[in-house]
């Protein structure tokens, strides 16, 4: 049985090419870049010219990003980079509703000491209302953090204007950009971000990979503190070889998506998802916003079903899919996320998320659909909440 | 030119067969481990037999091993992740003079945060005296910190007694052991410590892999916020090739130190080094305990010579050694470590040291005792200062 892996924002095979320029990296150019000798000099070099490709990929320059060993990372050393190194401007700090589990958690650290923590409200598409943000800005606001696009339901926040009311305010602004940098062409200047956070697995680079664009001269606190490695805002010899990964995956990833056809590709096949189960099911809800969403990304709420047991009888038949974020996936029962944009509980354990990549076939879609659907039925007949339903 | 190198402790080549068990999860098996499905389930399986092989190494149990990216970053959780979680027991904290950037930093962190910050001072071997803990401890000490051995001279601390005097007051131990795990035979229940932080690199694991050991039931703030990784201790997908390179490196380090001899070796070619280069260079200074000290490492102070300068007159001859610390070389003029055990700031700018493995083999050593004597004899010739000195 063919496997279909529609699971991409969880994890993504590293590109043959990427895995080639990491090899010699091992054991054959192995020193250590701060060493003083020349194989130390060269891997150095070797390091920055990576750090111009990921900078590139995002139209930062290569002085502008700080390598991390994940996303989580690069978002926990924005937040709390930022607010430890502006501890005497004030002790407010905005983050919307439905943030990843790294910037909300980094925010609550902050709630223990003293900070206020403001959580702005979604609609139910899971938008920030830009007059929102306005209000909620207070002098003492020394942050906003609000994610380029939602990894569990696919919607993307306007950042532009978003970013805008925090340059007026003077107020330094952080987008988590896991999500999209990678999926879709992101530029830190056309969104006018003072921080960016990306992951590498997210571009097809290795797990324990990611970096964070941060506007030179902002004041940031290191994370991980230590020697002189990352100009003194990371500490810890550099993971060279994951640092090539990313570079290599970054400099794909922009040629990639230089073509546009390569992501009306990937949205078509999200479309004919999308139009087949909703065509094929009924009693489903298509989460998230219908247009400004990630090319690749569908998530459904289905009615009277457990998010999990679909998923098994979905790999039990090959095909893999979520049913939310991958890090929080266990350990909640009901999504945030899902609560913020007003799903009721009940539903919102019906929750299954496809992510398609670049490397999937229309042809698997159409087995996609025709499997969910069958599957939604089995396990609905087994449902005494469908019976419910259907005797109502 | 066949190259020596003898800068193991800055870094050292990735074994063949940890590259090859890291290989197929880079893309056969990429399923992210918090997935609910088949796939996802094998790779935290996956994660947690490598977990226990870390955890075997020193003696822990792997649900004791927290994975990070490394050494430095194990450094930082343990301090700020005890002192965050601690916040209201008190508010001091004690390192060595001599500690690592990582626990430096992330001690002198909290200094600007209202906690105060004792540095233990050290004897002119770079030993910590533990009458001077035992007084130095008060009822607001939360958190003591002090490494096994030291990266540049190479001196050895007598972990057990000072952890038993912490052990007695009731106050958390930590040692940063990145020098020694995978040198030495390292057990956290012989050193009686409260954490220990390890570092991937240091026994032939990929750069951006290490580990904090943390005994069970201690209470801890995570460094990176976010998902359920690491039984909620560390978010942020995880490295599995990294985690499977840490694993297998662990495994094949703990198989060779289990033998006496591998370790007996090292210290034979380092005898030999010390003894060769005492006999033909005066005016040399050996720094670090004689005897307790890494079995690999030597370290000297020339007088009349810049360090920079002689590593790279070796390197010209394919002699790879180091100035001091990797992450702090470029860094700083003068080491504080050597500072810290008496050594002249001039007499300190002289300072080489030498990291030998297991990879290493005697001829190297003959041939480094001679290129290191005549260079010397080089630069010396075209010192003023030693001029100066032949004139008195």
């Amino acid at each position: 049985m063919d496997k279909i892996y529609l699971d991409h924002a969880a994890a993504t095979p590293v590109n043959k090419a990427v895995i080639e320029a990491m090899l010699p990296y091992f054991d054959l150019h192995f020193a250590n870049p701060s060493a003083v000798y020349d194989i130390g000099a060269e891997i150095k070099k070797v390091i920055d010219e990576h750090r111009e490709r990921v900078g590139a990929l995002i139209g930062a320059k290569a002085e502008e990003i700080i390598f991390t060993s994940s996303g989580a990372e690069a978002n926990n050393l924005a937040i709390k980079g930022v607010v430890f190194a502006g501890q005497k401007k004030g002790n407010h700090i905005i983050i919307s509703a439905i943030e990843h589990h790294s910037v909300l958690n980094s925010a609550r650290f902050f709630e223990r000491m003293d900070y206020e923590v403001t959580f702005l409200p979604v609609d139910e598409y899971g938008l920030v209302d830009p007059d929102g943000l306005k209000k909620a800005i207070r002098p003492e606001t020394i942050l906003v953090s609000i994610m380029h696009a939602n990894n569990e339901i696919g919607s993307m926040q306007p950042i532009t204007e978003l970013s805008s009311i925090c340059r007026e305010k003077d107020v330094v602004f952080h987008t988590d950009a896991v999500a999209t940098v990678g999926n879709i062409p992101v530029n830190v200047h056309e969104l006018d971000v003072d921080l960016l956070s990306l992951s590498g697995p997210s571009l097809g680079a290795p797990k324990g990979t990611g970096a964070l664009y941060f506007r030179k001269n902002l004041r940031l606190m290191p994370l991980i503190q230590g020697g002189i490695q990352e100009n003194g805002r990371r500490g810890g010899t550099e993971n060279v070889p994951g640092i090539v990964g990313l570079g290599k995956a970054a400099e794909i990833a922009a040629q990639e998506l230089s073509h546009s056809e390569n992501i009306k590709r990937v949205q078509q096949m999200r479309d004919r998802l999308v139009q087949g189960i909703s065509a094929n099911v009924d009693r489903i809800k298509y989460t998230g916003h219908p247009d400004r969403r990630l090319p690749g990304h569908a998530s459904f709420c289905v009615e009277a079903i457990e998010g999990e047991a679909l998923i098994f009888m979905l790999t039990g038949e090959g095909i893999y899919a979520n049913t939310g974020s991958a890090c929080a996936s266990k350990a909640l029962k009901t999504s945030p996320v899902l609560v913020a944009i007003g799903v009721p509980p009940g539903l919102a354990q019906g929750s299954i998320v496809f992510t398609i990549s670049r490397g999937n076939r229309l042809n698997e879609i159409e087995v996609a659909i025709d499997t969910f659907s069958r599957a939604v039925k089995k396990l609905r007949a087994l449902s005494p909440v469908w019976k419910g339903h259907r005797h109502l």
